[in-house]
């Protein structure tokens, strides 16, 4: 056996940082009180369906038939939320909460419900006796509310169903909000992801002169399901070091005694809002560089199952494992158990608390803050009230110039960052820009034209010569997708505006982060209390077919395929083929609202198609003919050559001129897709074609070519109810790749305009016969292709400098 | 602008933690002379195509076209794994070297080829000056290798494409090694990442007593690609703290001065390798319970781009961002870089290093350990050659009795928990099991008769009544999918066996880890030397279907789109819709190698349907019909009701009872799939049913109904170019959920029993005029299923504890 360590434990009267007793007696006294209220309906969520202020004998009949919700965290959770009321009503505090361990709902939950704001938002479900009884009955109820904090939840930006997420949000809710103070409560089991152990850093990107605070709260109640916490049980000075190495100033608070606790929990949170302002006031003061401050946090250890059943049939509960859900789950099996629920409900005295009407006495309703005050109804937290449109210059002034289709090369990205800077200068104050240290690599370089990246660690001399960082900058880089993507969701929730660009294969590392945002938006949707938010806008670049250095590993067009299974209603993608599109897409996305906005665009120079012009059009139908690439004018064509995506373009448009150069009567549709969603019929997808439309551009019967960007079953799943699917011919990535020149690479995909050529002259009927010698050519111009790279390291001049031709 | 702080540098003579000069003159001088060699040779496979070994002036011609490769990294790595060879010879080491940076793949290979593992494995690249010369080519270079530690390089197990991974992976090798000390270089940029951050926590999980140990270096060069490191920025007391915090020693070495920072990183790596073994002597004498060892780190403080150009067109390149990659790029455009890359190179003054025949010199050659003692030749890196098979009881032992199908319930993993007991039994050594704090929620806690959790964290006098911890036990639980799945990656690499459950919606977390090690196997199995590993085993469980107190968040099936666009030669997916049949599946991937298997089973009880026999012929057929549920014997079927999953199974078996209610005459054929690529052609992927197969099950045109346990668009993907495709009717989830009871997200969802009875009656021509009473009743009983849910907050018993009634 190992040894009995138990170095610290969380029983006995308060230990803490900060001494000091702030509370008079009667403070004490009616903040107990309030706890009470809040843990009795935290408890009485979980089990009652009747009885709700135990005006008869606890009965079976009473009790929800499945009992369901999370005790664990609530004691705990609802005891800051209590004292921060305190500090909110005495400072005149702009705070919100965020809840870490979203499995303690109950404890946001009844807090809001104690304070009013849920009432105002819930209407049926009102401040009394009636109220009360739903506000149990709703909870992990069929056609009710979850046991996390959901978006129904007032007040909560940060749902808490998959852990991990707490403090990227909350830093994101911080930047650019001076005056907020955002509470965040931290899981000891969330605490071991990957993504809350880095987001500690985040305190390297918070400048206190033009951003608000966070104030951590990790919440060591020592266990998860069924295990300890690591950092529950590892020794003091290890905890200590921990949080001085991420940065922080760490406060403790350790005990289970209530009287002393609420002394020490008031006057740790006091010193912590008085250092905040502190530093906040001295940074404003100063007019140079800043030393980047070290922030409170605290750790506060009190035991799970805080205030319920000590022991349930012979094992611990309060203060272990076990009282992580339910502490007592045989109530209608056990009558013992049903008398021990009804002697912990009542321990509350409830009798007190509520008065003849159910409503919560007045004495201590009085504790709360008021108006939007009230963290259930603080504006950040529902962000779309205080978001301002972004104000956007016109994006046809960033064009590129395009006379003839397909003759110069631009990249892209290049050209859309020049319109995000002016973005980033005409909003200097609700607008970021994120990437995992890849806006240079992603060629977005011109917005440090406007903002640079923000940077409050150590600054070096070199710095100077191009490492583009400052204290007031932007443009938030850090090497963790997930931190990225955490601040994004916060910045966009409390109501600003972001744009992220990152690494196409890299990006799988944030798929559960996006799973997890696009439900938070479609559940939001459907509450009409909550305001539009801006849509979350995701630049996906270095894609798969420009990896020459990469290889294998950076191959992984894969995101497209999570996107497509979340709900159509938050979905967007597109794939702008050059330039002018890419600003078209960009401007689009950027004004809208309430969507994930998913961009696939490389950042290596590609050939511009369209102007400005016609740019904007082809986007906005999102799925056309290119008529100057189509020789089937009048015609019924012989084959529709289709694309989507930049490289999928042009090596569609190489194959439809070496079709041509063999057969020059043939009639060609070259179809463009951008709004990847077009394909999918119109009951599927708003953005969805009728059939009428998909076959006004596909034809009912006539072989399409499809070179897409991405894995190729994705356009089968989008367009299987489609009338000419069985036509569709799609060519994409499969998963062949090493070390390649593009050429190369396209060829081991077949993506490459030879084996479209020769796709399409398998499939027109007409070139059964004639088609044999230009398939011989193509072939061999394949292989003359492949030898090159194979003995250069580099494509054929004619295919690196390939331009469209025109029609002959 | 911020503060010039600059309260660390990299440069000037060494500064370290341990002093000391272990070194005599003519040991450091040869020590230098191999780095030099190392760096050259890095330096060279980035550059030249030609006159490797600079017999002639260099020449534009000589260098290749397009220059990639990462020189950032090398100089640092190389040392370290120089002067590990050193340790290794003198203490007999049994030592891998996982390189975090990926990027710096030239100092791994410079140094393999050094010492001769590289040429045993590729033997056209000799010890010659020929060899030098492929060598150099080869490197990203088409049909070549890549510039990470891909799985052609020997010696690795961790290619570092993706960030992140390595510490995880580090641990996962050198548990259940006891011998075996893993050296791992951690970039700071990729201890940036989530991931990463979480990982140094894997300490507390390491048993020194049968463990081996890792010896992690953090590389502090200060850079990623375009930015500074959070790690390098911060003041020298935070990385102390934060080190100590993570429950480490660290030791420090800072500085650029060659000659003393040999001596620094000599007398500090001993020093480490002596406290690892000081450690395990004494943890191995003892016969109590351990306390956690303060095991040693190192932070290596040294130059981006050490030796390398320290200037370029004015710009300081030598520690700094610029030297991330190629530090002189356009030296086929400006002569004066040509020239500087030529002193450059030859500053490592090679005519020393390498005689006439282009071989290294044998005074230092003999510098690198022997045989499998060298780091590119450890059998541990290429560990298929250790692993042994699992022994393994015979798993029909563990059958549930099934004498009627679809009668009894019984929890499947539950089942399957008691197999793996016995086989955690039985390999006591080699066989490990990971979840996320879930192996009790997962119902897998027999497992613990044989083996409990691995816990060197404190341990509570408590933690006697349940918490099943222990210091010996190999039963893993952490919170962070991320650590273990880079542990389980780790454990299979170097030769041992693994299982993982995981709830299915965050099985999500580690979509980018599965994706990269699917490439890893991908790569591997092209790589002859490589042996075999035992394959990847992750059983995925707490499904979509029962999420009733966890709702909207918990409920993503899409990890299956993600595997499914992974080469089909390593990807498995299997839906056993019983314990029976999961024990099947469970035992073939056991004893399966290189694939990822992926197993969705449900943790809840479900009804059995085949007893063990019929279990085992289903699953080796993969899909077949079910007679005993059927009614098209010695006749065409009206219709075929198939399922995929454990929940779809149970729905689609009652609305074939519903429906032989109402059409007693009916031809109803039921069809179950197990192995889901059985769907994909014969072509496709080897486990894909020829067309015929496909036709003979799901016949070539009648209706389907196709009840999938995901999301239903994947089977479409899988079968759109079957012949019956156009009568495939797929059900599945389609992101519609909330708290809801198991029938009422099966209804909102449509992969309900009354739904596809309904489905079935809309599709079968010959209901057209008389099924119309039926579809009311059905819509009716739909309704009031409903109505009773959100009435009582469970299902009606009915629909609980619905049975089988066969045919009639």
């Amino acid at each position: 056996m190992p040894p009995d360590t138990q170095s610290i434990t969380a029983y006995g009267p308060a230990r803490s940082t900060i001494d000091g007793a702030p509370l008079s007696p009667d403070e004490v006294r009616r903040t107990q009180r309030y706890w009470d209220a809040s843990l009795y309906l935290s408890a009485g969520m979980i089990y009652l369906r009747e009885n709700a202020l135990l005006r008869e004998p606890l009965k079976s009949e009473h009790i929800k038939k499945r009992l369901l919700g999370h005790w664990g965290s609530d004691a705990g959770m609802s005891l800051i939320y209590i004292h921060m009321n305190r500090l909110i009503k005495k400072y005149d505090l702009d705070t919100i909460f965020i809840a870490g361990p979203g499995h303690g709902a109950p404890a946001i939950i009844s807090n809001t419900y104690l304070e009013g704001s849920y009432s105002e938002i819930y209407t049926d479900i009102g401040r009394d006796g009636e109220g009360l009884q739903r506000l149990f009955k709703q909870f992990s109820f069929p056609g009710g509310i979850g046991s996390h904090c959901t978006p129904e939840t007032p007040g909560s930006i940060h749902e808490g169903g998959e852990l991990g997420y707490s403090i990227s949000h909350a830093y994101g809710a911080a930047f650019d909000n001076p005056d907020l103070i955002v509470t965040v409560m931290v899981g000891d089991g969330e605490s071991e992801t990957g993504p809350l152990a880095t987001a500690w850093h985040s305190n390297k990107f918070l400048n206190p002169v033009r951003d608000g605070a966070v104030l951590p709260i990790l919440h060591l109640n020592g266990y998860k399901i069924a295990n300890p916490t690591i950092l529950a049980r590892i020794p003091h000075e290890e905890v200590e070091h921990l949080f001085r190495g991420y940065g922080y100033e760490p406060y403790f608070i350790e005990g289970s005694d209530p009287e002393t606790m609420h002394q020490a929990v008031a006057a740790t949170l006091e010193h912590c809002v008085q250092e905040i302002r502190r530093i906040q006031t001295e940074a404003r003061a100063s007019s140079g560089p800043l030393e980047r401050p070290r922030w409170p946090m605290i750790v506060l250890r009190s035991p799970k199952g805080w205030t319920g059943p000590k022991e349930v049939d012979g094992h611990k509960v309060e203060g272990f494992w076990r009282a992580h859900q339910v502490p007592l789950a045989e109530v209608h099996e056990k009558p013992e158990h049903l008398a021990q629920l009804e002697a912990w409900l009542r321990s509350y005295k409830l009798e007190e608390l509520f008065d003849d009407n159910g409503s919560f006495v007045a004495e201590l309703a009085e504790l709360a803050p008021e108006g939007t005050r009230r963290m259930g109804a603080n504006l950040h937290a529902n962000g779309g009230l205080l978001r301002k449109s972004l104000k956007m210059p016109d994006f046809r002034d960033y064009a590129v110039a395009v006379e003839t289709p397909g003759q110069t090369e631009v990249g892209p990205t290049a050209v859309l960052a020049t319109f995000l800077r002016d973005i980033a200068r005409s909003n200097p104050h609700n607008f970021r820009v994120f990437s995992p240290d890849e806006n240079a690599s992603n060629r977005l370089t011109a917005i440090y034209e406007a903002t640079k990246k923000v940077w409050m660690g150590e600054y070096f001399p070199e710095d100077a010569d191009g490492t583009e960082i400052t204290q007031d900058g932007r443009v938030m880089e850090m090497l963790s997708e997930h931190t990225l993507e955490g601040w994004l969701e916060g910045y966009l929730l409390t109501g600003r505006h972001g744009f992220f660009s990152t690494y196409e294969a890299f990006v799988h590392v944030i798929d559960s982060m996006f799973n997890q945002h696009a439900k938070w938006l479609e559940k939001s949707s459907e509450l009409s209390w909550r305001a539009d938010v801006s849509s979350l806008n995701l630049l996906i670049t270095s894609t798969v077919w420009r990896q020459d250095h990469n290889g294998f590993t950076h191959q992984d067009p894969g995101f497209l395929d999570v996107v497509a299974n979340k709900s159509p209603s938050v979905t967007r993608i597109y794939l702008p083929p050059d330039a002018n599109t890419l600003l078209s897409v960009g401007d689009h996305c950027l004004r809208s609202k309430n969507y994930v906005n998913v961009i696939v665009a490389d950042k290596q120079p590609h050939l511009s198609y369209l102007d400005i012009d016609a740019a904007e059009k082809h986007c906005t139908k999102g799925a056309g003919i290119w008529e100057w690439a189509s020789t089937d004018k009048d015609h019924e064509p012989d084959i529709v050559m289709a694309s989507c995506g930049d490289v999928a373009t042009m090596e569609s448009l190489a194959a439809t001129e070496l079709l041509l150069g063999h057969f020059p009567d043939l009639k060609i549709r070259f179809v463009n897709v951008v709004d990847l969603f077009r394909l999918v019929p119109d009951t599927e997808h708003p953005h969805g074609f009728s059939d009428r439309e998909f076959d006004a551009l596909f034809t009912p019967n006539k072989p399409v070519i499809f070179n897409f960007h991405a894995y190729p079953w994705l356009i089968h799943r989008l367009t299987y109810r489609r009338n000419n699917h069985v036509n569709f011919h799609v060519r994409g990535y499969k998963e062949k790749g090493n070390i390649n020149t593009p050429m190369e690479l396209a060829i081991q995909n077949q993506v490459d305009r030879f084996t479209l050529a020769i796709d399409a002259i398998d499939r027109i009927p007409s070139l059964k016969l004639r088609g044999s010698h230009a398939r011989e050519t193509l072939k061999e111009q394949q292989i003359d292709c492949r030898r090159y790279a194979y003995a250069e390291g580099i494509d054929p001049p004619d295919i690196v400098h390939w331009t469209w031709k025109g029609q002959g």
